[in-house]
């Protein structure tokens, strides 16, 4: 890509800031705990599987820095008047702030966003290697690289798991076909090339020349501002459309096939989704268009029987009538319906594209051979 | 109704600023006939049956004020050297004057808004109406009674062809129904009480307590600014969504039934609406919800055999983009498929309400029946 939604290097973790865009092309150096935390609250990063990269990157930045100030505090050398073990003394004290340290940050992270699935999963993993590690490691430098190893693990799975759904997208896909999405799925909602829009990426790599329709996705235009901005910086051809125009699209026979995200899929294949999901999906159906669910294996809860017992996040009014604009585009009061998601039954899907493949209905059958392979 | 979207008394034209709305509820007063241009082409008064009777009003406002400054400036009455010729003379002088701004005033008003049908079938209406009296009046007062007496003609046909629309569609619904629309086919865009709000309104009288949901309608957000203030004002229950939360809403069961204006309407029951009625048709069809058009029957042309004739307005992308931002939600040059329309099949319409009655499919035979009956 050419732009880097998490850059970890060097123990300084760069961050694009997301609620600058389209506009501006801001990175942000994460410093403190403070500074992550706001990060990830402020959704200056987003998309489940980036949040969880950063977080555990951020964590790493945070300590990095803290060691180094732990250093200096305690810079004396070996001198006549400091022996041995006022140094090993000294290096006891350091591994033991550093561990003090490390239980409050990913204790204080967890809360800047505490419906994100992967921000736990993320700290879990940090706190289970430190966990494991902090009686062997010798010093709080082996602790750092230890953590510093699991968070580039998460880093790396993740842009692999986004290459293999990329991989297993495109086989579903034409060249020159025109594609509808809806929200963001893209590299700026993971370490990698995405989830939907990964075969859109591939795609354009090997010459298949996609047209892209990208949903505006109201109320928060994750559409306008994220996926056509970085489509459109990595050269795709990408139009921008209102959500109530993708059905004259389709009528026209200009959508070939749609391609979206997945927050949570039940063992049915019921799928939440950004709210306006569900409306594509039944589109699509009705239209003969196929429609292509990209779910991350971690995404998929086979203890829960339907979607219907997915929890939905209910928003505030005000964002549909006041967010982004200058003055209130609706009278006082009238907005009080505001869900963040939908639900898609599996029977509106043609499709669930998993890191591990391609499942085809029917989903209580094939999404467990699939998963547990 | 508790505010006025056209109001003519006393030669005066009050116009409500529908630009304005929902922040503030301002009244404008036509004087010239550039008023009454500048107010059709910046969507001061909008919808085509509101435009039309605005026109007609207007025309006749602008004449008024004209004639009474003719009359101010013959403003000689009969004296010793002013005798019974000179005065038929000044008559003559006045009428032919009054005659060559008349003509002038409906040809200049006509380029306000070239693609509303409307505006053309009400300046042909007082064009006619004129040319028919010229002769046989009198005086400038008696040619201005004559258009004036047309003006309100066309004020109570559309003012009668709402309430015709309103019982019509009520003998549709049932009282606690929840009833989604999409845009604004209310009473802001006719003289009267709306077409498909009409049986809202009718209903909210008679206590049908009748729970609406709003469509925001982008881009433009008519159901936002419009259709959520309207039923607002008046009391009715109305909660605003985003244009991609309908499915949702559908899908939990919570719309009884879907009410839409119509643009224009094909011999076989083709309509076309604004830019989303598609989408909502294809959706209540899924849900198996009706979904009813409301058509005043001047808005059907038996001539055209499908919805595949009606040409679509495309209209400027950065409405998608930029209106109503501070700052461009979209990067530069991904806007550029923003169609003000789209076409609902007759096979998607439960049922066709006219203000001659209900019409249900097949339409082909079935509207003709209704219309020439």
């Amino acid at each position: 890509m050419n732009f880097k939604t998490i850059d970890y290097k060097n123990g300084q973790l760069i961050i694009l800031d997301q609620t600058l865009l389209p506009n501006e092309e801001k990175y942000i150096k994460i410093d403190t705990a403070e500074d992550l935390w706001e990060c990830i609250y402020q959704l200056r990063v987003r998309g489940a599987p980036a949040i969880g990269v950063a977080a555990a990157y951020g964590v790493c930045a945070v300590m990095h820095r803290y060691l180094k100030g732990l250093r200096e505090a305690y810079c004396f050398e070996k001198t006549d008047c400091v022996g041995e073990a006022i140094l090993k003394e000294k290096e006891i004290l350091i591994k033991q702030s550093f561990e003090k340290k490390l239980t409050d940050v990913t204790k204080y992270i967890r809360t800047s966003r505490p419906t994100a699935v992967n921000l736990f999963y993320a700290m879990d993993k940090i706190d289970d290697v430190f966990s494991k590690s902090k009686e062997s490691a010798k010093t709080a430098e082996e602790l750092l690289q230890i953590i510093e190893n699991k968070a580039r693990e998460l880093d790396l799975e993740d842009k692999a798991f986004c290459e293999a759904m990329g991989e297993h997208g495109l086989s579903l896909l034409k060249p020159n076909m025109s594609i509808l999405t809806h929200c963001n799925a893209g590299a700026l909602a993971t370490a990698g090339i995405g989830t939907c829009l990964a075969p859109i990426y591939l795609g354009e790599e090997r010459g298949y020349n996609f047209k892209v329709y990208s949903d505006e996705t109201r109320p928060l235009l994750q559409g306008a501002r994220l996926t056509s901005w970085e489509l459109n910086k990595k050269g795709v051809d990408v139009t921008l459309i209102c959500d109530n125009m993708a059905a004259s699209l389709m009528a026209k026979g200009k959508i070939d096939a749609v391609v979206v995200g997945c927050d949570r899929m039940a063992a049915n294949g019921d799928g939440a989704n950004k709210i306006g999901t569900l409306g594509v999906a039944v589109m699509a159906k009705h239209f003969g268009i196929p429609f292509y669910m990209f779910v991350p294996s971690s995404t998929i809860d086979m203890n829960m029987a339907s979607g219907d017992e997915i929890e939905i996040e209910m928003r505030q009014g005000d964002e549909v009538s006041n967010k982004w604009y200058e003055k209130t585009v609706a009278p006082e009061g009238v907005t009080d319906y505001n869900p963040a998601f939908d639900v898609t039954p599996g029977n509106l899907i043609t499709a669930v594209v998993t890191e591990k493949g391609v499942v085809r209905p029917p989903y209580s059958e094939n999404l467990k051979k699939v998963l547990y392979k």
